[in-house]
């Protein structure tokens, strides 16, 4: 059987800082109309950057809409355009002050299937050296490390909840070790 | 350094089939002010359902955001007021047709801090055996069984990337394995 849906019609209702609010009407497998939200996001990559020493770089940052400081892998939004490595290469700068002198792809994740098109690009940076941090204006984060098996601690007791950052650290144990 | 926010004034610009879109006015660390855009929705839990028999079971489901099928474990939000164990329950019987003699919690996670307050509830679900499949009228979906190590082989090429589903199979292999 075929599962897929049909689009029939989007429609622009709320457009924000960078993202847009679309609603879509859909012919459904049995022939069926019905309407969804549909969040259209530029799509972002995450990097998870491990030094020489094996230390993991994270970032803790305040989040409005949880409206609390949560720990996370640096990531950020594709600019238009933007090819994901070299977001990769821009977000790890400018969130951290490293830089890397490698990139592994480790996969894409989409984030909201259920109500938003959000992809990100998930990396592991190694060869790690210092660069500038800084870049966006109104972000204010700290930087801490971690072992990754401090780092998988942090994920079992629930001190890490982002989901990038835990799909980070998946791909890493499933294809690095 | 404290880097948390105020937030100062929230005002609602969407209201969609069940989310709702705010805008926020806050006070950055340094006395600024910044507006964000934020998202918010219900929240919900998502099940491993593990048989005895070692199989993971998956739902394939056409998800209109990404206009594809993807394979993800099953999940659903919360309904206004339920307790995030309930939902599990419920969620798991609706969209797979089976049941579980026990959950175990997995922890939570937050599927994207940077705009949205989904907060997502992770369960192994053990014990399963035949319940009655249905609920949603419009969501048409198939079953699919596979071993974990098949399950982390998906992840690993990307045939899964649904991040929640990646999240489970993340958790049970620091706590269960």
């Amino acid at each position: 059987m075929d599962i897929s849906e049909k689009i029939l019609k989007e429609e622009e209702r709320y457009t924000g800082n960078f993202l847009k609010v679309s609603n879509i009407d859909v012919e459904l497998p049995d022939g069926n109309l019905a309407s969804r939200d549909v969040i259209r996001h530029p799509g972002a990559s995450a990097i998870l950057p491990l030094t020489d020493d094996g230390e993991v770089i994270l970032v803790k940052q305040f989040r409005t809409a949880l409206n609390k400081v949560i720990i996370e892998v640096p990531a950020g939004k594709l600019e238009k355009g933007e090819e994901p490595i070299l977001c990769a290469k821009r977000e790890l700068e400018e969130e951290t002050g490293y830089k890397a002198k490698e990139f592994k792809y480790l996969g894409k994740i989409c984030t909201v299937p259920g109500f938003c098109d959000e992809i990100i690009h998930l990396y592991l940076a190694t060869g790690i050296y210092e660069g500038i941090k800084g870049g966006d204006e109104d972000e204010f984060t700290e930087i801490i490390k971690v072992s990754i098996e401090e780092m998988k601690e942090m994920v079992k007791k629930g001190d890490i909840i982002d989901t990038k950052s835990i799909n980070c650290l998946c791909q890493y144990m499933l294809q690095c070790q």
